[in-house]
This record gives structure tokens, sequence and C-alpha cells, in this order.
């Protein structure tokens, strides 16, 4: 006898360009849009019912009907505002998850000032939110940055640890430090301002990462995300995943040529993988 | 104050090609391994003590040496036998994870037989595994297929959902079902035969995808998945994930033209998302 | 002072999902179609004068609708029948150039024998094409297949070669060849039956790429394409490009264990590349 | 008979990561080369003869090692440093092909101030550049930008094109105007200063874009090669490549909607492709 389990649907990548004209310049956002249902489903899998179904291309609909009378300035109001609109029209959904991706837009500069109307992209870097909320519950929220692709050329070590057999590994007192960088924080509080504690948690992480005098990614990341809590108290914690991009020195003694750190081979893999939740 | 929470390190994206050489053919694997460790690392992250670090560098050297001397057949054999090792060897890990993904390498055929030494890459679906074990504990045991990517051109039915002011979908007794099919199973016992197992459950899966009058993806995935369950005693479960890949019906009106379901414009985004854990 | 130069223009990425509803069959064509005109546009460059200019969004819409009609079972019919649609109705282009990519789609077996209506995606390879024609002129016919991902584990010797100061390389008498290959043929006929030349190409390749007793890429690649000009007389050239991916066997020697050609790490970077047009 | 047409053979995707060390702070450069080069190569294909055969694996050491004693700080000297190193040795090849791609990375600002060793990786576009030489002949060299991406959203309109029996195109005053622009430029003199020619059409295709009143793409490039030609007096003519990557306005007036150029669908395909040479 086989029965259904744990189930939900709904649509992702959901892409949404919005133009905000204001009197003296434009503002442009992103967004790439994901919504997940959990609910009563079953006999649309098993009876091949449909009458529960909130069909997926209403959805997103409903993030364009949605998007367009919203106020929200942040992922995060925006990715609120479409769960409670839809919790409140579906009986049938017992929990709602928004999950939503911003892209780096920048203004380009232009005589030295930011342009009204024009746009560059920028980093690989996301602004991230994932927000979830049952009938009757209160929000859950994640906010985040995904894919910060960050590089030190100094005031990184590697030594101290296990040799073993099968260790080749040499020591290191100064090695590049290349990450791509994926951060996590939830809410201490309500009423936050999350356009400034994005900034905040932004500018403490690149500051910590630039001046530390790191013995391993998780000395960093213990420090940058500590660094973190005490600059922003508005948040609870925060997850950072830091995997570790080699940059290998290159060995030139084959052709009689000394290498002081000078020449590397950038890699994607294979590669560390660090991570882990800084907690008050 | 901060404090360290929940972390873990490891190693990504280790490659291994491993040619085994029989009297009358040669066997190809293509694996790309991960390990993840949880332990006693506090120190490492707060005191700059890495005297309890593996490096990830001798988690890829491991990786190969253990290959080497391998009998492993199939990726969960190798997994578990990988995560053996490093556990057994490390008292300061409680936790270790293994996770590898092997390619679709396909023996080339000439002359209508398949070649002993050649191979060509077939679909873009890998099989998976996720092996995960605490010291002193047993191994869980999460296989898989990831990225199946399969399409049928009738028999699917999309019709009574629900109808609010935000929906435009015009109900469909017949249009194209795509999908890039994920599949994870859970096995029921120990002693079983891996590769049978996933054969069985690639055919069953396939069949059913083809045979199905489908009413909804929902409806769809649960009598895959029963027919799994049916087919293979080996497992517990399975959890089926099916993207809706949506093939637009293009309008030709405006050009005089019917369409009679035989021009479609295929779309990667948006794209329906439908996930199901079936169960005994 | 500033003049235009060469320029072109048109629609890229046009997908299409073609289903052909047979008696016993449905058959399934997904096209990706490029579209490029050269032509009197000078005006719309330097004097903002679009009165020449059909719009990409045309070029899209003509895509569905000659297809809808086309009676073409192959790339390269539909891409000279679409050329030849826009060229007859648009005299300011002086010539059309349409590139096509078709995916690997194949039937899936059920209980053995291939499924009238469904389809799972094969391997990374597309069928290609390049047309081009001048009006009044004839049509260039560039076909091709690209990104076929083979591999052999024998049969394959790197020797002889330059040794200079900065060789590290050791010559290998027994190495993998693995390679994501190119090829593109031109017509030597007109009136060819473009999918069995296709086919003997393909069948062709792998079948020599198999045996090939290979000394370098280079020695092989000739050898493949001696074989298709052979096998093929419809063709009046073939050009291959062959990256080398290297598969580099793993030094085990410093954890006491030999390594004879069994485990490799699998590269994409950096990869040997080798291209050559081999002709009557 | 076959015979060997037109080859070349040489190494793809060695990376390379600088790291120049000056008293108050570091440089840091990532690079991506492609060597390629044409020859006296015929026996290695049609007689297994190596003979003449330099490694590619060599050409990846010469990288590295020409690299550490270079004293290029851009790709365009550093291009040119490794052709003429290869050139010279190898007498055998009668043309050397260079490419290189250089990443976007900016230093991070830390309290204000850019900081002296540590980096962020900026927006998707590259830096190229490709260097061609025969032996005894002189550089051809070609600049360039790759996957610039840029947005405005006014200033755009496209009216007064061709309507046929398929066009169902509206037209518009004013539109999101968004694309991934590459440049490539030639050189009228010699000893140039690569970075500021750089530099300067940077400044000049961004201003000009943000400031045009365009009429189609096709008007917009043509003003941006103009004004870059007027501005940077050391090039010959510069082409570009300029995707419409549509933002297409969402029709919500089924929800009873207005939508005044607010809310977008951005989309990656099918796209429009514009490319013209603008030259002295």
């Amino acid at each position: 006898m086989a029965k259904l389990g744990k189930n939900r649907y709904g649509k992702s990548r959901v892409r949404l360009t919005r133009v905000t004209r204001l009197a003296d310049r434009h503002v442009l956002h992103e967004w790439s849009v994901r919504v997940l249902l959990h609910g009563d489903f079953e006999t649309s899998f098993t009876e091949a019912d449909n009458s529960k179904i909130l069909p997926t291309d209403t959805m997103k609909n409903t993030v364009y009907s949605v998007a367009r009378d919203s106020k929200a300035t942040t992922i995060e109001e925006f990715a609120t505002e479409l769960g409670d609109y839809l919790l409140a029209r579906n009986a049938q959904v017992t929990e709602a998850s928004v999950e939503i991706e911003e892209k780096s837009w920048e203004r380009v500069s232009v005589d030295g000032a930011p342009h009204a109307t024009t746009y560059k992209l920028g980093g690989p870097e996301l602004a991230t939110v994932h927000a979830s909320r049952a009938q009757g519950g209160k929000w859950d929220l994640i906010s985040g940055i995904d894919g910060l692709v960050i590089l030190k050329t100094t005031k990184s070590a590697f030594t101290g640890y296990i040799k073993d057999k099968l260790t080749t590994l040499k020591p290191s007192t100064d090695r590049i430090f290349a990450t791509r960088a994926t951060a996590k924080w939830e809410y201490a509080m309500s009423d936050v301002d999350f356009t400034s504690v994005r900034e905040r948690i932004l500018k403490t992480l690149l500051g910590v990462f630039a001046e530390h005098d790191s013995m391993s990614v998780q000395h960093t990341i213990f420090d940058m995300g500590k660094a973190v809590l005490d600059a922003v108290p508005e948040i609870a914690n925060i997850q950072l995943t830091m995997p570790n991009l080699h940059c290998l020195l290159v060995d030139l003694t084959p052709f009689g040529q000394e290498n002081p750190n000078h020449i590397f081979v950038p890699t994607d893999e294979p590669h560390g993988y660090i991570e882990a939740m800084i907690e008050r």
C-alpha cells in the first residue's frame, strides 16, 4: 500500500522587473520569485481531483498583480505581502513559503554622479529572502546574501592542522583567501528596517574579511559572524557558508624561477566547504 | 556575546574517473564526491586552534587513495567505505556525510555491439547518493536520480482546478508534459543490490510516465511513486520532484492559422514545481 | 567622421517544439533558431529611420508561422524554407542567415520497444545547421554536430613531441582520450538526404574514434575525417574540433600505492584545443 | 583522397591569478589565457609524427613562466609578450594567436577607502584581447569588453518599422532598453596607453547609453560608436554587439489593473541581436 507523505507545490523563477517612477529618478528592482504551498492537496494525487488546486499559472499572475499595487521596497516586505494575499484567499493552504532573489543592479555613474534612469549589473551576489508562514501563524523570515565573491591577497594562514599518512598539504603562513560567501540571518525583533540591516551586515562582513588575521576559514567565519552580531542588534543569528576557492601557487622551480606568492592558478574544483551558524 | 552554533566542513567537487580493466573490457565510472564532517571543531573557530582539523586537501587525497584499493562498484558502496575510513581514523569527527554524483556514461555502439573501451556521455541525469553516519551509528542512505529530462506529447490533461479572479489559464485535455525529474529513495532493508534497485526504479518511472493518463503532475507523481514501491520491495519510500517545464501552444490565429497541438514554445522559466514523498 | 561598417541584426534563441502526429506515433523536434539579416539598414543607424526594419519580434512570429505549414523534417530543410520566406518578402534584405540547433530527444524504451509518444533527453550533443543565402544566390549549407562528449580508456598515446626548457609533460603510451567534439561539414552535391548523411557521419566518427590507435589528437582527428569523407560521398569536407579534456593520473606514490592507469582526475580546464579541416 | 586543410591547436582556459606586491598595496589580476598556433604540423595529422608539436601542456607552463618575469600591466602587453616568446622559440609556428579575458575584480571599500589587499568581484563583464602575429609580421590587436549588462528605464522608443501580416508587435514610445553589450576595437596607432583607452571607451559607452534618446537599438549603437571614435583617437574602429534583452510589459487588464510601465517580465530568450562596426 502506497500513501502520500510530505508534499508541496508552487511556481519557481517568476521573474519581475519593477520600475518605480519618482519625480527625480527611477528605481529599478529585478526579482525572481518562488512560491511553494503546503495544504490539503491529497485528492489531487490520489483521486485526480484538482478542485483544491490553485494553478501555478495563477500564482504567477498573483505575483504580478500584487506587485503592481504593492508599496513594498524590500524583498522581505514583498515576500510577506504576497504570502499574506495567498493565505487569506486559499483556506486549503496550510502554509505558504515565498523565496525571492534580487539582482545587484547599480546606478551607472555619469559625469561623476549616479544616473537617474540607467543601471549596470554589479557583482554576482544576490539579495535573498525566504519567508514562510502557517495559516494563523507568524512569519518566519530568513534574509541573506548569496554568492558574494571576495578575495584577500594576504593575512591568511593555515598551519597546525592534523597530519596523517594521506596529508600532502604544506602549511602556509601567507596564502590567498578567496571565497563565494553566502550569509543567512534571522531577526531578533519585528519592525526592522530591512535595508539598513542588510547594508550594515554587508559592510561588516567585508570589513572584517579585509582586516582579519586569518588562521583558517573557520577562524575568519567566526570573527565575521561575531562582528555582525555586534553591529546589528536586529538579528538573532547569522549562518555563513564560505567555500575555499583555492588559488594554487605555481611551482616554477623546474624552470629555475622563484615564485614568492606572485603567480597562482585559481580553481573552482575541488573546493573546501566551511559552514557555521553564529548565535547570540 | 556570540557563540558557535551548528557547523560542518569538508571538500566538494572531488572529481574522480576510475577505469577498471577487466579481461574483455574496461569499465568506466566518473564520480564527483563531497565529504562533510561534523565534530569537535569549536576551537578552530574561536581560538585559531587547528589541531583537530583534518585539512580538506587531505580529504581529497583520501578519496583517491581509498578509491584505488576499493572493490566498490556502486556509489552507495564507495560512499560508505569512504565514510567508514574517515570515521575510523578521526575520533574528533562525530558524523560524516558523503555525497556522490555519477555521470551517465554509456558504451558506444560499434557495428551493433557495445564497445569494450569507448564511451559517450548520455543524458543529463546523474545517479546520486547521500550517505551519513554518526560515530558508532548506522549508515543512513538516500539514493537518487537527479535531472532526468523526459517529455510526453499526449495523455496529459489539467482541468477542474480553482478559478479565482487572477486565473487566466485555460483548461487543457491534451497538453505536453515535460519535466526534469529528481527522485530520492531510502532503503527498507540492508544487503541490497543497489544496481538492480536503481535499474528497476528507473524502468518503472519511465514506464508509468509514458503510459499514465495524467490529470495533473500531482496525479502522475503519485502513480509513478506507487508503482515504484510495488516493483521494488527493497525501498521504504520515494520522493519525486517534477517541475512542470511548460510548452506553450503558440497562438497562430492572428496569422489565420490553426494550431492543433502542433507548434509550441518550450520554456525554462517560470516553471511549476511539484514535490511529494510516497511511502508505504 | 564616423561611418557605419558591416552590420546585421536578427533574433536569437527562438525556441520551438514541434509535435507531428502520425497515425501510429508522434514525432518530436525541439529546435532553437537564430535569424540574422544583412541589408539596407543604414538609415536606422544614422537617421533613426526604422522604415526598412523588420522587427525581430516579427522574425520570431515568422519562425512559428512557417513551422506550422512546413513539411520540413530536418533542420536543413527548415532553415532554407524559413530563409526563402524572409528573402522573398523583404527586398531590403541582401542576405539571410539561419542557424538551428536541435536537441537530442530519444524515444523512451518501454517493455523493450520505443514508445510512440514519450521521449527522454539524450546526450549533450546538438545537431546544427548554418544556412546562408544572398538575394538571387544559392544556399550555403554547413551542417554539424556540437558537443559530442566521448571518451576512450585506451589506444591513445602521446610521445615524440618537442621538449624545451618549459616542458614537464611525461610521454604516455596509454592514456585516456576524452573530448567534447564538434563537427561541421559542407555538401558536395544538392538533393542530399540530410538525415542519412548525419547518421553515417556520426556512426563513422564514433567507430574510428573507438578503434583508432591514436598517436595524438591530431592523428585521430585526421583519421576520423578521412573515414567520414570515404563513407559519405555527399559531403565536400569536414571540420573537426576536439578539445583534449585531460584526465590526469593521480600520483599515489606518497601513500605507498601504485596507480596503473586506474584512478584519474577529470578536468575541464585548462584543456587542449585541436581543430582541423579535412578536405577531398 | 583526403587531405589536411586549415588547422590550428593550442591550450584554452589557462587561468592565472597574479598578485603584484607594491609597497603600499597589492594589485590583483585574474586572467584566462588561450594560445592557438598555426604552423607546419601536417605530419602530426598524417604520419603520427609529433616531432614538430609543442605540447599544449608546455604552452600552459609557458604562460606561468612568462607571467612570472613579465612587467606587463595590461592583457594587451602580456598577450604580445607571450606570443613573442612562443614565436621566437618555435620556427615551425607560422602564426600565433593569444586571447585573454580578465575578470572585473574591484577593491573593497573599507571605512570609505579602497582596501590595499582585498577585492570583490564586480560585474559580469570581462576585459578581452585577441592578439595575433605571423612570424616576421606585426601584431594585430583587438581589445574589447565582453558581457557588459546595462539597462535604461526610459528614453527608448521603437516605432515606424515594417508591419507585415506576421507583425503583432505594438509600437512603443517608452520602453526598457536592456542589453548585454560586447565591444571590440582595433588601434589606429602603436604606443597606446591601453588602460587609458579602455577607461575612456567604457566611460563613453555608458554615458551615451544613459543619455541617448533611442529610436532603436541600431540608433543607439551608432551614437555610442560615434562618440567613442570622437573621444578616443587611438582607435580605428569599434564593433558593438547589443542583444535586446526584452522586458515585456505585463498585461494586467484582465485583473482590472493598469500597468503604466511599472511591472515587466525580464526575459533571456528569445532576444534581439544587433551588431555593427563603426569606423572612421
